[in-house]
């Protein structure tokens, strides 16, 4: 099932693999697969260890000759009637006729969209516009697709009410009221402050997630920066005095130094480890997850800029602070120890995926460090101070720590029981199939694909799939940074395998694929969240399972 | 239950705890406790997080000024009967009579052991000399306790039958005849080449294992090293001239460092993974680990020395060879990636707990590779040596590798699907009780210790406990190193734990204790071999479960 898509053939511009979408193939999985951005064309077939196999970077270099393309408009077409964007709202996924926008052009997609080479994706769209999908989705700018669109045209958009949708007004009462705009795919778990996950039906779409996807974890409203007025200010033990920076001086004055790195949340699959017994926080599923690239300057440098001694044995912690606040102004805090700040891939970042950091990821600067959990890497910051000691917030002394299995009441917690979550432990997850998804008995096997990431740069070493719970694995195919070492990997790897169905289960029934990861430190993940359970529901990184339905 | 041990004082000297030991107090626990060394008089209460609770090296202080004791010699005893040492042999534990020796004295303890304050222990000594464990357990070298053994004097050795069985001679068609003597207590594995374990019962006595109680991992006979002309050469990549070092070089040329470090073997706890299903390997239960103090002399500082460059990105690796060799010549090899090699606790050790490194572990250098596996911590090290590739030996290549569970058969395995076993996972066993001990439900809770450790410096964050498969768990006290901490442990952590007997639960029928530890990187031990099954038996990590009689 993965023959088509390794007959893909690296440096095939995007045109030319758009047009091959378009022949109809509706095989699921290729579906799927053809969505991967160029970088994932090739996965390593077996094995992961040796270098040469590792193609992310490769595939990149290959496809990134292909030109911006350029922007196209709609015709006018006042032949055709307008509507107001609540019209099109109520052609959402689970109407009768499936209405999109772009620009101010309105579409009914109904009859298209079993041929849509992206299949269902499509109706993520649905009711709203497609343009944050195609931001995303680059292969739909060409003549070619806005030829077929056009096709479907039904009718137009005010002008004047498109560009009033997209004015934001401030509002004194709210704090979170000037929170950027947020792409529709995204799945909610909580507006105020803002949290949401990468879909996973779009996650491995990309090896590096597009901006706009990426899961986004706001723990106060987002803080109105300014690039030109923001300051970074460098301070504490060894520091006789302390130095402020912007933005600019950032860019000029250090060397800039590129870091493919995920950022995970704490919480993710918090929802698995409730269903097993119930916790607190939010309800991630499996994607409070994304990997991309970041672009910034070395936190070592700017230390020892600062006038820090990178022996000096009394600096334990490098403490950072966000521009963020609560309604008290405690600003976000969170600490690192010493050795990691001077690791030189921790960096301050200033481009993510190669443009300014989106404001819900830290606009303009935010820490970066790699193989620690996603609280560590403090957003829009504003201080980063050494000391003896690790932060006071609240984010490090009461948060972020996951407690003994044994601690089953919030309120008897010793926080000083457990160390702040700093490094992560081994995490994998399917993304594909989705439980519920039904699988043909026919088929013979199942296509099954996700992510696997390891804390503290420990690469890894193997995914491997069961439909038995573990009597029988199955080896997955990865792909992984080839710029990135085994010792220190601070990228994920995406996988992919075909799993054959078990013997003797019958349509009807019901298959559970569990999937498990193995990192350089041959460390793996338990079976169960029995050992791993806590109270707040962190670092949950048991097996992870999908049951799909079998059919005729 | 653990109340009498707490009340012992730190500075207690050891005359008068090994007095307090003859009160004739026999609750089981007690009589393991009471066998801890003075390091280990106090445990940690509930968490380990704050560096103060750790308290190994403060009692280590406290104790150190204890004079060596010196040497007893019995009285010559004309008035008894003269025995052979196959005389004495056959009053082995299982005899009637139980017989020891301490030197020239022969001795019927058969009244003794009852009040023997070691409990069962003497019996480890029964048929043969109690002297391999008085050197251990030093409390018995006072006047006082040699006039108890007078006591029970029954006869005399024959002065040259001793000398003459001291003395060994080579026997060329045995390439093993001049390996060093061992110690009655070892559990063997294999004789040839020689591999043995710590036996459980002993191995929490100390934190750091005496030297004639440290596991033994050989491949090939011991060498017949000499301090005198033992060399060992530094050499490769980036080095313009091969530096050739005698022990004396190192000992003076070179700042000493000490590092209290684990050695386990990637195999230990092998034969609860062949439980599961059937693997190849030396059938080790859970003792191929121990920890010593080692010092020697940094290697980075050798390599620096040799004229090699710390930020040379053409070095990957750094070879080491051993002078023991296969019958065709071939010596015993690995290698650790550069970046490790450069660790400042990464050193060529010429001591073992302040003695010279004992024939059976490397005499006279070995090096020392802390928070990675055996395999690569070389004994004998003649030749250390960078590259930019691995250790072309078979142990490196074809060995220590922990294949995919899917891989069942040894003839069909890719040796680079996986990465050699550097870092180890996260690890932890119980070691008292022992599978089958009689337990009284009238005591109403089971006394439980054992050890944790993790790789890479990942120091142990909790142990936890559970007698009912993990669905309540309970959190030991631990013990660990007051100066290593969390981000840099390579010392164990040793644990103790007091948990109910579960509800419901009647004489006549089994209790499972399972053990499992967290590390820093909240790394957790997975429930069963499942998931971590390998052909070759290697890293073993699942919970360690040990099933207790329970009786009125």
């Amino acid at each position: 099932m993965f023959r088509r898509l390794k007959l893909l053939k690296l440096g095939k511009n995007l045109h030319s693999r758009c047009s091959s979408t378009y022949t109809g193939n509706n095989s699921k999985f290729n579906q799927n697969l053809l969505f991967y951005g160029p970088a994932s064309a090739v996965f390593i077939v077996g094995g992961l260890y040796e270098g040469k196999k590792r193609l992310f970077r490769e595939a990149e270099a290959a496809t990134a000759h292909i030109p911006t393309p350029p922007s196209f408009e709609p015709p006018d077409r006042n032949d055709l009637p307008t509507f107001k964007l609540s019209d099109v709202e109520k052609h959402g996924k689970n109407a009768e006729r499936i209405w999109v926008t772009y620009k101010n052009g309105v579409y009914d997609v109904t009859e298209f969209v079993t041929s849509h080479p992206g299949g269902d994706k499509i109706l993520m769209a649905a009711g709203g516009s497609v343009e944050p999908f195609w931001a995303i989705y680059a292969q739909h700018k060409t003549g070619e697709v806005m030829e077929i669109l056009e096709t479907l045209r039904i009718g137009n958009i005010d002008k004047k009410e498109l560009e009033a949708s997209k004015t934001k007004v401030a509002n004194a009462d709210d704090p979170f009221s000037l929170d950027p705009p947020r792409h529709p795919a995204l799945l909610v778990n909580s507006q105020k402050p803002f949290n949401a996950e990468t879909p996973p039906s779009l996650i491995l779409d990309n090896f590096l997630t597009p901006n706009d996807l990426f899961f986004v974890r706001n723990h106060m409203p987002v803080p109105q920066t300014d690039i030109k007025k923001h300051r970074l200010q460098v301070s504490g033990l060894g520091i006789n005095k302390p130095v402020e920076l912007n933005v600019d001086d950032l860019k000029l004055k250090y060397e800039p130094v590129d870091v493919i790195s995920v950022v995970q949340c704490a919480g993710n699959r918090r929802n698995d480890m409730n269903e097993y017994k119930k916790v607190n926080g939010l309800m991630w599923t499996g994607t409070a997850i994304s990997c991309a690239k970041w672009t910034g300057v070395r936190l070592r440098d700017l230390l020892i800029t600062a006038g820090v001694n990178p022996n000096d044995r009394k600096i334990k912690h490098v403490h950072f602070e966000g521009a963020d606040t609560d309604p008290t102004g405690t600003r976000y805090g969170a600490s690192i120890p010493f050795h990691k700040a001077m690791d030189p891939d921790t960096i301050v970042a200033y481009h993510m995926n190669d443009q300014d950091i989106p404001q819900d990821h830290g606009y303009p600067l935010r820490v970066i460090v790699p193989g620690n959990v996603g609280a560590r890497q403090v957003k829009w910051v504003t201080s980063i101070k050494t000391s003896d000691i690790e932060s006071p917030s609240h984010w490090q002394m009461k948060d972020y720590r996951a407690f003994s299995p044994s601690v089953t009441q919030a309120d008897k917690i010793d926080y000083n029981s457990v160390p702040a979550i700093q490094e992560y432990p081994v995490q994998s997850a399917i993304m594909t199939p989705a439980t519920g998804t039904k699988v043909s008995k026919d088929d013979g096997t199942i296509d099954v694909a996700g992510y696997a990431w390891s804390g503290g740069g420990r690469g890894i070493i193997r995914v491997e799939l069961s439909a038995d719970n573990g009597e029988t694995w199955y080896s997955a195919e990865l792909q992984q940074d080839s710029e990135q070492d085994l010792e220190r990997m601070w990228a994920w790897t995406l996988w992919k395998a075909e799993i054959p169905i078990p013997k003797g289960i019958e349509p009807g029934q019901k298959v559970e694929i569990v999937c498990k990861a193995t990192d350089r430190a041959y460390n793996t993940q338990p079976e169960t969240p029995s050992g791993l359970w806590n109270i707040r529901g962190l670092v949950n990184t048991s097996w992870h399972r999908v049951k799909v339905d079998i059919t005729e």
